[in-house]
Protein backbone atom coordinates (compact mmCIF):
# COMPACT_ATOMS: atom_id res chain seq x y z
CA UNK A 1 0.00 0.00 0.00
CA UNK A 2 1.35 3.41 -0.83
CA UNK A 3 1.99 6.12 1.64
CA UNK A 4 -1.18 7.94 -0.37
CA UNK A 5 -3.34 4.93 -0.39
CA UNK A 6 -3.03 4.30 3.13
CA UNK A 7 -3.31 7.94 3.89
CA UNK A 8 -6.57 9.65 6.10
CA UNK A 9 -6.39 13.15 4.46
CA UNK A 10 -6.32 11.75 1.25
CA UNK A 11 -9.50 8.77 1.50
CA UNK A 12 -11.53 12.72 3.37
CA UNK A 13 -10.57 14.25 -0.13
CA UNK A 14 -12.12 11.83 -1.64
CA UNK A 15 -14.86 11.11 0.31
CA UNK A 16 -14.65 7.88 1.78
CA UNK A 17 -13.97 9.52 5.65
CA UNK A 18 -16.24 11.72 6.27
CA UNK A 19 -15.47 15.16 7.73
CA UNK A 20 -17.45 18.29 8.04
CA UNK A 21 -16.29 20.64 5.27
CA UNK A 22 -16.09 24.29 5.34
CA UNK A 23 -14.41 24.97 2.24
CA UNK A 24 -13.35 23.47 -0.86
CA UNK A 25 -11.82 25.12 -4.19
CA UNK A 26 -9.95 23.65 -6.97
CA UNK A 27 -6.78 22.15 -5.04
CA UNK A 28 -7.74 22.89 -1.69
CA UNK A 29 -10.41 21.80 1.07
CA UNK A 30 -11.17 22.44 4.42
CA UNK A 31 -12.87 20.78 7.21
CA UNK A 32 -13.13 20.77 10.81
CA UNK A 33 -10.38 18.59 13.31
CA UNK A 34 -11.87 15.82 14.36
CA UNK A 35 -9.91 16.47 17.54
CA UNK A 36 -10.39 20.16 18.38
CA UNK A 37 -7.84 22.13 20.27
CA UNK A 38 -10.96 25.02 20.68
CA UNK A 39 -13.99 26.25 19.21
CA UNK A 40 -14.15 26.39 15.20
CA UNK A 41 -10.58 24.76 14.65
CA UNK A 42 -9.87 23.23 11.14
CA UNK A 43 -7.73 22.20 9.12
CA UNK A 44 -6.78 23.54 5.29
CA UNK A 45 -5.40 20.56 3.56
CA UNK A 46 -4.53 20.23 -0.42
CA UNK A 47 -6.11 17.52 -2.13
CA UNK A 48 -3.02 16.39 -4.13
CA UNK A 49 -0.77 14.44 -1.38
CA UNK A 50 2.26 16.44 -0.57
CA UNK A 51 4.16 15.59 2.53
CA UNK A 52 4.64 19.16 3.65
CA UNK A 53 5.13 22.36 2.36
CA UNK A 54 8.60 22.06 1.06
CA UNK A 55 6.44 18.83 -0.99
CA UNK A 56 4.26 21.93 -2.37
CA UNK A 57 4.63 23.25 -5.48
CA UNK A 58 5.14 27.42 -5.17
CA UNK A 59 2.44 27.26 -8.05
CA UNK A 60 -0.08 26.77 -5.68
CA UNK A 61 0.41 29.58 -3.19
CA UNK A 62 -2.42 32.02 -5.08
CA UNK A 63 -4.83 29.26 -4.01
CA UNK A 64 -3.56 28.43 -0.46
CA UNK A 65 -3.67 32.29 0.12
CA UNK A 66 -6.99 32.42 -0.76
CA UNK A 67 -8.31 29.25 0.92
CA UNK A 68 -7.03 30.46 4.20
CA UNK A 69 -8.71 33.85 3.09
CA UNK A 70 -12.16 32.18 2.98
CA UNK A 71 -11.84 29.88 5.89
CA UNK A 72 -10.59 32.71 7.91
CA UNK A 73 -13.51 35.08 6.88
CA UNK A 74 -16.41 32.30 7.18
CA UNK A 75 -14.81 32.33 11.18
CA UNK A 76 -14.58 36.11 11.28
CA UNK A 77 -18.21 36.78 10.31
CA UNK A 78 -19.19 34.37 12.78
CA UNK A 79 -17.84 36.13 15.71
CA UNK A 80 -14.40 34.89 16.10
CA UNK A 81 -11.88 38.30 16.05
CA UNK A 82 -8.70 36.29 14.96
CA UNK A 83 -7.30 33.62 14.08
CA UNK A 84 -3.49 31.73 14.38
CA UNK A 85 -2.13 29.55 11.05
CA UNK A 86 0.04 26.75 12.42
CA UNK A 87 1.88 24.14 10.13
CA UNK A 88 3.54 21.49 12.09
CA UNK A 89 6.50 20.46 9.02
CA UNK A 90 7.95 16.69 9.68
CA UNK A 91 7.92 14.31 12.35
CA UNK A 92 10.37 16.24 14.83
CA UNK A 93 7.97 19.46 14.54
CA UNK A 94 5.22 17.32 15.19
CA UNK A 95 3.77 16.22 12.33
CA UNK A 96 1.68 13.39 13.29
CA UNK A 97 -0.31 13.06 9.35
CA UNK A 98 2.42 13.33 6.94
CA UNK A 99 -0.58 15.13 4.09
CA UNK A 100 0.53 19.07 4.41
CA UNK A 101 -2.32 20.70 6.67
CA UNK A 102 -2.53 23.96 7.87
CA UNK A 103 -4.38 24.33 11.47
CA UNK A 104 -6.77 27.34 11.45
CA UNK A 105 -7.64 27.92 15.04
CA UNK A 106 -10.41 30.72 15.32
CA UNK A 107 -9.40 33.24 18.33
CA UNK A 108 -11.44 35.17 20.65
CA UNK A 109 -10.20 38.07 23.21
CA UNK A 110 -9.99 36.28 26.42
CA UNK A 111 -10.46 32.91 25.34
CA UNK A 112 -7.52 31.30 27.74
CA UNK A 113 -5.97 29.34 24.73
CA UNK A 114 -2.30 29.69 24.61
CA UNK A 115 0.22 29.07 21.50
CA UNK A 116 3.13 31.08 20.67
CA UNK A 117 3.51 34.07 22.89
CA UNK B 1 2.31 59.12 11.35
CA UNK B 2 1.40 56.62 9.26
CA UNK B 3 0.85 52.65 10.71
CA UNK B 4 3.75 51.94 7.95
CA UNK B 5 6.01 54.84 9.48
CA UNK B 6 5.65 53.75 12.72
CA UNK B 7 6.05 49.98 11.91
CA UNK B 8 9.03 48.16 13.34
CA UNK B 9 9.22 45.36 10.36
CA UNK B 10 8.85 48.20 7.80
CA UNK B 11 12.13 49.78 9.42
CA UNK B 12 13.69 46.93 9.26
CA UNK B 13 12.80 45.92 5.13
CA UNK B 14 14.28 49.63 4.96
CA UNK B 15 17.78 48.72 7.24
CA UNK B 16 16.56 51.70 9.69
CA UNK B 17 16.51 49.22 12.37
CA UNK B 18 19.21 46.01 12.35
CA UNK B 19 18.04 42.60 12.02
CA UNK B 20 20.22 39.69 11.28
CA UNK B 21 19.01 38.72 7.97
CA UNK B 22 18.20 34.98 7.00
CA UNK B 23 16.71 35.30 3.14
CA UNK B 24 15.86 38.13 0.97
CA UNK B 25 13.97 37.50 -2.35
CA UNK B 26 11.97 40.42 -4.27
CA UNK B 27 8.71 40.74 -1.88
CA UNK B 28 9.88 38.72 1.07
CA UNK B 29 12.54 38.53 4.13
CA UNK B 30 13.38 36.31 6.79
CA UNK B 31 15.13 37.34 9.67
CA UNK B 32 16.10 35.98 13.17
CA UNK B 33 13.08 36.59 16.11
CA UNK B 34 14.53 39.42 18.62
CA UNK B 35 12.92 37.67 20.98
CA UNK B 36 13.70 33.71 20.01
CA UNK B 37 11.59 30.97 21.55
CA UNK B 38 13.83 28.05 20.62
CA UNK B 39 17.60 28.50 18.43
CA UNK B 40 17.01 29.17 15.01
CA UNK B 41 13.71 31.12 15.48
CA UNK B 42 13.00 33.40 12.67
CA UNK B 43 10.25 35.87 11.02
CA UNK B 44 9.65 35.24 7.56
CA UNK B 45 8.01 38.85 6.44
CA UNK B 46 6.33 40.93 3.33
CA UNK B 47 8.27 43.78 1.84
CA UNK B 48 5.32 45.71 1.62
CA UNK B 49 3.15 46.18 4.81
CA UNK B 50 -0.04 44.33 4.80
CA UNK B 51 -2.01 44.06 8.32
CA UNK B 52 -2.46 40.36 8.15
CA UNK B 53 -2.93 37.17 6.09
CA UNK B 54 -6.14 38.77 4.87
CA UNK B 55 -4.67 41.79 3.39
CA UNK B 56 -2.20 39.81 0.90
CA UNK B 57 -3.13 39.66 -1.98
CA UNK B 58 -2.83 35.77 -3.39
CA UNK B 59 -0.38 37.02 -6.08
CA UNK B 60 1.94 36.85 -3.42
CA UNK B 61 1.48 33.21 -2.53
CA UNK B 62 3.89 31.69 -4.77
CA UNK B 63 6.66 34.14 -3.85
CA UNK B 64 6.02 32.99 -0.03
CA UNK B 65 5.92 29.83 -0.42
CA UNK B 66 9.21 29.59 -2.25
CA UNK B 67 10.51 31.65 0.96
CA UNK B 68 9.46 29.45 3.29
CA UNK B 69 10.91 26.92 1.60
CA UNK B 70 14.22 28.85 1.51
CA UNK B 71 14.36 29.69 5.11
CA UNK B 72 13.36 26.23 5.90
CA UNK B 73 15.90 24.26 4.04
CA UNK B 74 18.96 26.84 5.40
CA UNK B 75 17.43 25.35 8.86
CA UNK B 76 17.36 21.53 7.72
CA UNK B 77 20.64 21.68 6.27
CA UNK B 78 21.98 23.20 9.85
CA UNK B 79 21.02 19.80 11.41
CA UNK B 80 17.40 20.94 12.16
CA UNK B 81 14.79 17.89 11.62
CA UNK B 82 11.66 20.41 11.18
CA UNK B 83 10.02 23.50 11.28
CA UNK B 84 6.87 24.80 12.71
CA UNK B 85 5.16 27.53 10.97
CA UNK B 86 2.86 30.36 12.99
CA UNK B 87 1.22 33.28 12.06
CA UNK B 88 -0.75 35.21 14.40
CA UNK B 89 -3.54 36.71 12.85
CA UNK B 90 -5.05 40.32 14.61
CA UNK B 91 -5.00 41.29 18.17
CA UNK B 92 -7.15 38.45 19.58
CA UNK B 93 -4.98 35.81 18.30
CA UNK B 94 -2.03 37.17 19.87
CA UNK B 95 -0.79 39.61 16.95
CA UNK B 96 1.38 42.13 18.56
CA UNK B 97 3.40 43.85 15.24
CA UNK B 98 1.01 44.83 12.69
CA UNK B 99 2.81 43.64 9.92
CA UNK B 100 2.28 40.35 8.49
CA UNK B 101 4.87 37.91 10.05
CA UNK B 102 5.33 33.94 9.84
CA UNK B 103 7.17 32.64 12.53
CA UNK B 104 9.29 29.60 11.57
CA UNK B 105 10.49 27.61 14.61
CA UNK B 106 12.75 25.37 13.39
CA UNK B 107 12.99 22.15 15.33
CA UNK B 108 14.71 18.31 16.85
CA UNK B 109 13.56 15.25 17.94
CA UNK B 110 13.27 15.57 21.86
CA UNK B 111 13.98 19.30 22.31
CA UNK B 112 11.28 19.88 24.51
CA UNK B 113 9.26 22.43 23.29
CA UNK B 114 5.97 22.47 22.90
CA UNK B 115 3.49 24.10 20.43
CA UNK B 116 -0.17 22.57 19.35
CA UNK B 117 0.02 19.05 20.55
Amino acid sequence: MTEEENCIFCKIVAGEIFAEKVYEGDNFIAFSDANPKIEGHCLIVSKKHFANIIDMPASLGGELIDAIKSVAEIKLKAGFEGFNLVMNNLPSAGQIVMHAHIHLLPRKKGDGFNLLK
